[in-house]
């Protein structure tokens, strides 16, 4: 359990600096969880009590349509931050899901631990600030890509961001995520 | 002038607290732009030196494809904050076009000087932590929207959210921040 604490702080402090008593302070904050594959961290209509840092592991995170299709927003894996985080901010319930591709691991912070680290620790508001900027940077390009690429085009783009995180992946959910058939995605592969 | 800096103070506000010292520091580093109808505050191929922060009028920001269609990424109005931030971030030449739909009043913001502010006073830090964390949201659920609506849906969606920018708005334009023709925008109407 140390190794991972250890794990996280270096994460931090890929962006920030932090002394060890300011990582005394935020330490306590994280809550560890461990879920099995198919296992869910968000389920639609219930309270998100948390956002989530991935140890290990990979979940996908979507929405189901009327019609019952899936639409995949976000795959996560080893040190990203996943939440319904509309539903965090506010403290609504949840309106999408998110699910263990694989075995995974945790830890868990909730919206008032983070509002208090932030306001006690400067480095750490740096930290979201920071973060939050990337994904905003990360969410804008996938509109433009969404608004102005074909799928295809998107097959390529993801192949060039995240080659490591397609292997894991199984190939239905890439269809799901770029909005194809398995059958056209495959037709992309050649 | 003195006007447009207490809004932009009052705006800073709304979320955090600041003494007049604090103040002090961060408003010189705001520049204020004036530009008509049409001009552009960013071009493809440019360099972007801020990001922006709309005193008064209307832009749009998009990006035209290898078709020459035109995408609109988001509109902005008074209290919007409005960059290519992919290029922002990074220092790299501009991928989108930001121009301005009725003549428009700035407050422009350099990358060092928003990271200087935010070094030197933890409310500016979270201040900033707190606007991309919402912008954050707010594109995740335009994915979700992209994702699982249809335009109509999309449009309705639109009215609710941002009743007064849609009236500002020429139709075409709104048209083509869903990607639908100018035509079938009009049976929504209905």
């Amino acid at each position: 359990m140390q190794e991972n604490y250890g794990l996280l702080r270096q994460h931090f402090e890929e962006i920030v600096d932090l002394t060890d008593a300011e990582w005394e302070q935020i330490a306590p904050h994280f809550e560890y969880r461990k879920l099995k594959k198919h296992q869910f961290l968000i389920q639609t209509g219930q309270p998100v009590e948390c956002e989530f840092w991935i140890i290990s592991g990979l979940v996908k995170s979507y929405a189901i349509d009327q019609k019952g299709n899936e639409h995949i927003l976000q795959f996560g894996m080893e040190q990203y931050w996943v939440s319904d985080y509309f539903a965090f901010q506010h403290q609504l319930p949840a309106t999408i899901f998110v699910d263990c591709i694989e075995d995974s691991e945790f830890f868990c912070l909730s919206l008032e631990s983070r509002e208090s680290i932030c306001q006690q620790i400067p480095a750490i508001a740096n930290f979201y600030r920071i973060k939050s900027n990337n994904g905003f940077i990360n969410l804008q390009q996938r509109i433009l890509s969404l608004l102005t690429l074909s799928a295809e085009e998107r097959y390529d783009e993801l192949l060039n961001k995240l080659p490591k995180l397609l292997q894991r992946v199984p190939k239905k959910l890439i269809a799901a995520y770029l909005g194809v058939s398995r059958e056209t995605l495959s037709r992309f592969k050649n």
